[in-house]
């Protein structure tokens, strides 16, 4: 089966969880699994999940449970993550490096194909199959290598917010937005996810001193 | 003023993004800021923000705009995070190490006490003050100490959910969990703050992949 276009938006957004779900299913050797199973480990209702799933074909069957691999294989499809696109690092510190090295790309839809970074002592330095080149020279790596993605792990300076009006002008298309620079502001067109770590932290802080009050 | 305990959920869930929006704000040294000028800022209607501020007392004088150091500390007194907390962290690899090094806890109102991993080439070694220590003493440590946060920044494996377990038992009352275990479903009294990071970037791979077809 082919990508159906006229997934709902919810499911959509589903998705990921999905993907992630099944795929850890499937790492763990397990074949199949009944929807009922399935809403249990994922804390959605059967009826839910049978409903998402029937949105692309199911692969469901009476009393046989879904097929894991097929239904891994069908939502990454989906989602595009066998169709790789080119993505680029900004920023090499503790931050870069860690997804740098932890973030399985190639399994998301992605190959990092350059790596910067503004501190010279790093720049000419190895991190994951990528010499760290000077974050100035970005734009023009861009223009001849047409990545579609920047992730952004740098502080949130003036400097950085330049660099992202220079990176959307060199044709990136999405950020992975580490900082806490709000680019859809300023570019509705261009796709953003931000992960903001400090929210969920101070999150936890109010709720732990909630608790202590 | 102290803490406002009528304060409606929406607008603590703001809470976090209204406090690192003003601590950049007072670190960039600005002393006054209309609601106008951070609705623009922040992508919220003035409207939204005068109601959210107006919670907790405002602060806003008409004419003058919002008194930026006063209303961070305000704001962060609600979210508690001048009342310091214990947390530790379990897993000091790549993505371990850059929350350790990469997070100024203090300024989310946690301290890291206590560091662990599985690895014994990592155990003996100093990461952020903290000298690594062998996940399997976690649960000890834990009863010794009370910390209330675990920050999970470990692989999705049976033994890591043993742990989380063993955790709750020895009294950890919270998880910044960057780990795909579903901790809620078996604890809904905890509090978890969950990281997905491959949701976002899946997310980014199917928008890109909606634009390519």
């Amino acid at each position: 089966m082919s990508a159906n276009k006229y997934i709902p938006l919810p499911v959509i957004k589903r998705l990921p969880r999905y993907h992630r779900f099944l795929g850890m299913l499937k790492e763990k050797g397990v074949d199949r699994i009944s929807s009922s199973e399935l809403s249990r480990q994922m804390g959605l209702t059967a009826s839910q999940i049978r409903q998402d799933l029937n949105c692309f074909g199911g692969f469901g069957q009476q009393g046989y449970g879904y097929n894991v691999v097929m239904l891994y294989d069908e939502i990454g499809s989906i989602l595009g993550v066998n169709n790789i696109k080119k993505a680029i690092l900004i920023g090499a510190g503790n931050l870069g490096q860690a997804i740098a090295r932890h973030m399985t790309f190639s399994k998301w839809g992605f190959e990092l194909i350059g790596i910067f970074d503004e501190n010279p002592a790093l720049q000419g330095k190895e991190l994951r199959n990528n010499i760290i080149m000077p974050t100035a020279d970005a734009p023009d790596f861009c223009e001849k290598n047409s990545p579609d993605l920047a992730i952004l792990c740098v502080p949130n300076t003036e400097e950085v917010a330049e660099m992202i009006e220079k990176l959307v002008e060199s044709g990136i298309k999405a950020f992975w937005n580490f900082t806490h620079i709000d680019i859809k502001a300023k570019h509705p067109e261009i796709y953003v996810e931000n992960v903001h770590l400090s929210d969920s932290l101070v999150t936890l802080c109010y709720q732990l001193n909630s608790d202590i009050e």
